[in-house]
Formats: C-alpha cells, sequence, structure tokens
C-alpha cells in the first residue's frame, strides 16, 4: 500500500500535469504474471513497443505460486491422445453454468471457442504438455503428467449439464508446475523484444484533457516515474486478497480463510486504477477457496457436515466448491466423517481429531446437536447400502455406510484450517480486455486481464481457470492494447 | 434508463463545458424519497438554499411504498411507555452483529448514540408515533400502533448477542404508513424552504477544475439542465434493482425474487453518477429479501426444510432473515411442512400445495429425496417434545412435534412465490455522507443517503433499516452538504 505521500490510485493525474514522460512506449503493461505476459507477447508480436513495469524484484507474481493448471478444452491434443471426446460446445455448457451464476456469456464462450487455438499458441511459445492423463483430480499431477478433472466435471450436477471432461492441462513439469510456465513465459516476453522494468509500481494512470489513458505514474525507489502508454495500459497485477479494507467492504466472508494466496503484492492497486479512470469493478463478492482434501481419492467414501450436523454438497464435488460452500454457506463450519473402512491420513497429513466406538458418542464429543449427526448418518447410511446418494448425488463408487467403528471427524472448521484464498472480482472488461465503465462504455487507452480484472468466474471457480483466463484474455488484452 | 443520446452518468461533465447554469442552488438533493427529504430539511435549515430534483411527478419515491417501519432504539419514548429497557449499547451489539458481514462500525454506532434525537427529530417535523406495542413481529400493524419488534431481536442468535428490544417504530396512521410518513417529511421539506423541481432527472456530475463536484446535467423533458450546486450535491435516489445488468454483475441471487420493491426509478443511476466522480461502491452483492410468512405467528410452529429436506434455519427468524437465506443460501428452495394443528392460511393466503396422511407420502408428493423429510421430522419431533430445538434454536413457544395427521407442505420455492426485494450495496460513505473513493478520500462536494449508499446493512437486514439510515443519514448528508 502507497503511505498517504503516494499518488492515490483512484485519483488519476491529468497529462498537463505531467512535466516529462521518463518512460514511453506504445503499450505499458502493468504486473508480471501470467496475464501480464501473455499481454506482452501479443502487443510486441503485433509491432508495439512494450514495457513491463513489475514491482517485484522479477516477473512471476501470483502465477508463478501456483501449481500451473490451465483450464483448456474443447479437444485439444492432450484430450485426444488420451481418448477423451470434448467439444467446446460442451465445455461451453460447463462452463456457463459452472462458473454462475452471473457468468459473462460471450467470455464463456469465446474462450471455448478459441481453447484449441490457446493450446497451440501455449506450445508455441516454450510451454509444453506431455500427452498424458492423470487420474487423481482437483490438482496438478505430482509427476510430469499433464491432464486432469479440475472443476468437479463427472460430479453432480455438471455431470447432468454436459459431457464431463477433463479440462485440467498441466505444463510438463514435475509438481506444482506455476513456477515452470512463468519461466517459460518470461522467456517468450523477453524473446518477443517487450522491455521489463521490475521493482518499480504503477500506482496511478495519466488522464488526457479527452480523458483518454495515456500513460501512468509510477514509483521507483520512492521517486515518481512518469511512463507514456502511447496506445494503450494493460493492468494485469493480480487481486485485492491482501487489502483487509477491501475484503471487508466487497467479500467479508473470504476474511475467515487463514491463507492469501499471493506473492505479496494483490493490494487491490491496480484495480483502484481503473476505479480512478471510471472503470466498473463487478462481481466483488466472489472468491476462489480452497482446501486440499484429497489424495488419496478414497476418502471422499467420509461424509462432509456442517455445524448443525447436516450434509450440503457431495463429497465428490471439486474439493474448491466444497471449501467455497463452506466458507461462504455455513460459516467455515465443517466436519469430515469416517469410519474404519474410510478413514486414512491424507497427503496434507490431516488427522482425526475425535474418535469415538458410535456416532453417538463422536457426536457429543465434537459438540454437534444431540441425533443430528445419527440422524444423518442413518439416512446417509440406508440410501449408501443401495449405492445412492438422492441428497446430493455422490457418485455410487464413493457410496458405503459409515458402519464400521471405530469412527472419527476429522475437523475442517476454518478456525482450525488455513483456507486458501483469492479474489475474483475485478474491472468489468469486453472479451478484448477494454475496460468498461458501469454504462457499458469503453475506457480509452485501458485494458486489463487476470485477477485485476472480473474473468470467466463470475462465483464458481474451477482449478486452472485464473491461469486460463488470465493467459487468453491476457492475450487478447495485449493486443487489443497493440491496436490501441 | 436514458437512451443512447442522452448524458451517460459514468461520465461527468466538465464545468467549461456548461454554457450557462440553468439552475443555481447551495445544495442539490436528487431524488425525494425519505433520505433526500430528510437531507432538504437539514439543508434548508442551515440555512442553504435546497434545490430538490424528483425525477417522478411528485415526492415519495420507494419509501412511500414502504410499510413506514423505522427502526429506531436506545431507550425512545415509545420503548419506554411500553416498558421496554432499551439502551444505544444494546442496540449497538444487535445491529452491528445483525447486520453484518463487514458493517460499518462508526456508521453503526453513531446511528445507535443518536437515534432517541432523530426520533425526537422526526416528531418535531410532523412525524408523530403513538405510544403503543403491538405484538405480532416483523411487520408493521395493521392499526395504528407502534411498536414492534421487526428483526428478529429475540430469537436465535440474536438473543445471544444482545438483549432483546422492540425497535420498530411506525409512524401513528394504519396499516402502511410509508405513505403517510411522506406525506409529513415532504410537508417539513416545503415548510423548511426547499425548493422542489419535479419530472426531472438527474443524469450526470459536473466537476470544476479540481475535480470537485459543481453540479450536474438533469434532463427534463429531453433537454439538459444544467443545475449548479455551490455547495453540494446530495444523491438520494434509491438503489438500482431494476436494471438487470447492474444485478447480474453485482447480486444475481436477487434474479431469483419476482417482487422488485421500487416506485419505478431505482436504475442505479444515481449510483452510477457517483462512480463517475470516481466514487467507491461496497457491498453490492447484498439485498433485502423478505416473505411474508406470518401472520398469525402460531405459523411458525411449522418447519422450514430446503429442497434437501433439512431444515436451514430458526422458523421464528426474522422473515428477511428466512428469505435471504431462502434466496441466497438454498437457491429459492423452501417448503413449509405443516400438521394438522399448525397448518392454517396466511393473512396473504398461502395455502399448502401437498397434503398428505403421513410424513412420508407427503415427501413422496413434494417430491424430496426420499427419507430426508422423514429423518428431519424424526429429529425435529424428538426433541421438540422436550421443547428444545438443539439445531436452530427455536424459541420453545413454537416447539411442538409435527404428528398429527394429515401433513401440508405450503410450497415456497422463489418460483411459485414474488420475493420482494432491493438492493443494499451502494456508494461508500462516511458517517457524515461524504462520497467516498477506494483509497477513502472524499470527493469534495458530494454526498449520498439512502439506497444510494452502503448504509448500516452491509448485508444482515432488518425491518425498518432502510427508513432508518436513510432519514439519519440523510439528514447528515444534508447538513454537511449545507457546509460545503
Amino acid at each position: 500500500m502507497p503511505d498517504d505521500a503516494s499518488p492515490r490510485p483512484t485519483q488519476p493525474r491529468r497529462e498537463r500535469e505531467v512535466a516529462r514522460w521518463d518512460l514511453d512506449a506504445d503499450v505499458v503493461v502493468v504486473g508480471l504474471g501470467c496475464a501480464g505476459a501473455c499481454a506482452a507477447v501479443e502487443a510486441a508480436e503485433a509491432g508495439a513497443r512494450v514495457l513491463v513495469l513489475e514491482q517485484a524484484a522479477a516477473g512471476g507474481g501470483t502465477s508463478a505460486l501456483s501449481g500451473g493448471l490451465i483450464y483448456l478444452g474443447g479437444g485439444t491434443p492432450v484430450q485426444k491422445a488420451c481418448g477423451y471426446d470434448d467439444t467446446p460446445e460442451e465445455m461451453f455448457k460447463f462452463l456457463l453454468y459452472g462458473s454462475g451464476p452471473g457468468a459473462d456469456e460471450p467470455k464463456v464462450r469465446l474462450y471455448c471457442e478459441r481453447s484449441v487455438e490457446h493450446f497451440h499458441w501455449l506450445e508455441a511459445h516454450g510451454v509444453p504438455f506431455k500427452r498424458s492423463f492423470y487420474p487423481e483430480p482437483s490438482m496438478e499431477a505430482p509427476t510430469d503428467d499433464c491432464l486432469v478433472f479440475c472443476g468437479g466435471e463427472d460430479t453432480h450436477p455438471y455431470n447432468t449439464i454436459a459431457r464431463p471432461a477433463p479440462r485440467g492441462h498441466k505444463p510438463q513439469a514435475p509438481r506444482a508446475a506455476g513456477g515452470f510456465l512463468m519461466q517459460r513465459l518470461l522467456a517468450a516476453v523477453e524473446r518477443a523484444g517487450a522491455r521489463l522494468e521490475c521493482d518499480i509500481g504503477a500506482r496511478t494512470l495519466v488522464l488526457d484533457g479527452t480523458d483518454r489513458v495515456a500513460g501512468l505514474i509510477a514509483l521507483r525507489d520512492g521517486q515518481e516515474q512518469a511512463v507514456r502508454a502511447r496506445r494503450g495500459v494493460v493492468l494485469s497485477a493480480g487481486g485485492f486478497i491482501l487489502d483487509a479494507e477491501m475484503v471487508a467492504q466487497h467479500c467479508p466472508a473470504l476474511a475467515r480463510c487463514g491463507w492469501k494466496l499471493s506473492s505479496g503484492h494483490d493490494d487491490g492497486t491496480a484495480l483502484r486504477m481503473g476505479l480512478g479512470a471510471g472503470a466498473a469493478a463487478i462481481h466483488m463478492d466472489a472468491g476462489e477457496v480452497a482446501l486440499g482434501l484429497t489424495p488419496p481419492r478414497r476418502l471422499v467414501r467420509g461424509v462432509l457436515v456442517n455445524g448443525q450436523g447436516q450434509r450440503f454438497i457431495n463429497e465428490d464435488a471439486y474439493y474448491g466448491r466444497i471449501a467455497q460452500a463452506s466458507i461462504y454457506r455455513q460459516g467455515g463450519e465443517m466436519y469430515w466423517i469416517h469410519d474404519d473402512d474410510t478413514y486414512e491420513v491424507n497427503d496434507l497429513g490431516m488427522e482425526a481429531s475425535w474418535v469415538a466406538d458410535s456416532i453417538a458418542e463422536l457426536e457429543r464429543e465434537v459438540g454437534l446437536p444431540d441425533g443430528a449427526l445419527q440422524a444423518t448418518l442413518e439416512l446417509y447410511n440406508r440410501h449408501a447400502a443401495r449405492a445412492v446418494d438422492p441428497l446430493f448425488h455422490k457418485g455410487a463408487q464413493f457410496l458405503k455406510p459409515l458402519d464400521r467403528p471405530p469412527f472419527g471427524c476429522i475437523d475442517l472448521r476454518a478456525q482450525t484450517r488455513d483456507y486458501a484464498t483469492f479474489t475474483l472480482g475485478g474491472l468489468r472488461t469486453r472479451p478484448g480486455g477494454e475496460v468498461l465503465t458501469a454504462d457499458a462504455d469503453p475506457i480509452p487507452g485501458l485494458f486489463a486481464a487476470g485477477r485485476t480484472a472480473s474473468g470467466l468466474a463470475a462465483f464458481g471457480y474451477s482449478s486452472g481457470i485464473s491461469l486460463g483466463d488470465g493467459s487468453f484474455f491476457g492475450r487478447l488484452a495485449g493486443r487489443s492494447a497493440a491496436r490501441g
């Protein structure tokens, strides 16, 4: 956060107040994560002189800390090689429903129609994908394998909306590939001829006499730098999860999450710069929330309950959905019930906090309402014995009565586990990256992508969406900015 | 909504572009509902020349359509006369918790500390309150009685947070008193000497060379009118529930509600005018949602369940909480289960859509998951027989096993009932009404109150909050604007 003497992001400077330009480019990209890198590459390839400003000492941003999954589909070479028959239309049906309510239909449609092209673009720019499938869903493979289910496509209700296909594509590197992805993209930025300045933080936009964005004011070593952008500025500097006041004003539920996913600069400055130039911010209540429950996947045979001992979701759902439901709808109260058959310690080392010889005893020990957990499990077990789950439609392969003592409960409350989160709301943009006012008018010279913008996920999230829409719409924003 | 040739609310005019001022005042108030009226009175009483612009043919706005309840407390004369011992501190504890998460603590505190003064101000300005209590909670009395519980203060969890007191104050008029309230406030506006222009819609702000608000552009008979505001503009023109696009971008859950509470002009124009001048909008996901389930109150003995046949709230909660929970957390799926003892047709004529001789049969007829409603009622009945509700803490007086056939289910799904709604998000303001940027800087010359601003209710709502914070913070905004 800038101190009080610094320029205020929401108070754009007037061009007439700029004595001289310290730096000059056609396109100025603010923030060198995934979205900024792709914007810079496209703008430079389109012939623009590109200057990238990065607040940190090097590029990478929060993208480099990620697992590296990119949501791609519609029939990518990896999907085909692994025997999955996906189409843009099936991908669209899933994403429109799964990203809502309130998802931006034209954005979702364009993303799905061009997803295969985007896959090839990534490969052409140095990001390889192994033609292989990894069966453990929801997260990147620990190997260099590529394809995973990462949004619960094969679980209820999504499997009733669209034909399931795995669409999480991890670049070919072991384990978390976000760092690898960004290495490759940063190399592409360099190859494209974009100029990179690090340790320089954009602070507020500069508007000309017609309210067109003409550049920006940045701070380097405490000194103001006036940066001219002859064709456009692309804001791609992440979200606002580190700004506690903005979180309280827009998405207070996320304050329950202990783990703010950020490389240290997601303080909403770029978003406020856009607001200062007249942009609208939308879907500001939305946040990604994750809690890694599996692997191993067998744990899904347990049952998740809230503070009233009630189930509230199918346990085979994408764990981002589960954690989001816990934080937004259950006040962060979640317990994971197992019997002797289903219990094991997951890869993150989550152990049972309570163990008992009967469900009644477990209920008492956990402090759930008298009889509530018993009623929940009686109903669940009766159905599970017939391999059905009429309440939440958990997949039959995970249904088994919890009837083998001892019973255990893994405490998943927000007060005891660090739910991982980042914000999804941001500047309103057209698919081409043009930043819009609340009247849907574009702000000349201003573009945004990545978590500074509201992207595909209006509320519902799947793994790989942020790198996916950041890279794809980052490219479009870079191209739009190069056109000016 | 203005057509394309009209000024865009988010594009403020520059003062140098204004050839001449058609109208001139010290303080210009935009919108003459409850907040605008109180702002106009205070500004005029402070010595300012006040001009009120109303888009409709007469003042009143959505406030005039309301039930007229005003949330007041801390020991008002009515509370005292009726034997209720309330304090500002107890009121504060309730409102801070009940208006959250994310409630604005300084605003809530000031409102509670000055609530008794505000009561006297209202009476001194022609709004009388009978010293009487009406026992049916949540809505205005059909008589001219005054005081009601209107936010579930005496129900769980609020009765564990603060000492319960009724705080809904209805002006002394039979049934819905919003029209009466506005008659009295409009008379006060006239007496104070404020000038009123009707059939004129404010469209965008005018900024001077220092970005101070200098006035606004309005439309009358399709012609632009430049309106000078020498000290300040107060935006008090309602919310944005009529703008389907804004609802989709900020609070898509509210699209499920069939009844948009508005006198016809809550299209977000005033809010967008503020955005155009650099204001921040906060808590934009929040909405009031109501469905009148009682009177008679005896109906509370029934049980509310979601689409999984599970309870999700104490049925004696304020019905605004119930409807909000249904729309935001249960996808608008809600069913009301009764037995022969508890069933009756409520004052709104809601009848059972399904009737059966057993719960199992009722469950099948409604189409709830096999065994789910039976499990819910078995647990509920067992506890109700001992007058406890360990899951949701419904009050003992409403607990009775549902065991007398026939059983009935009243369909309360959003697809079959018109949930009433309006938006709660709006411009970020200081308690004094100063409109703030996302950097918390005031925008010189700009003030807001009522549903154009984010007020007391960050998310949680009680009846009487909108007239309450509209009138109270409207007064403060008027006074601040008069100071300039």
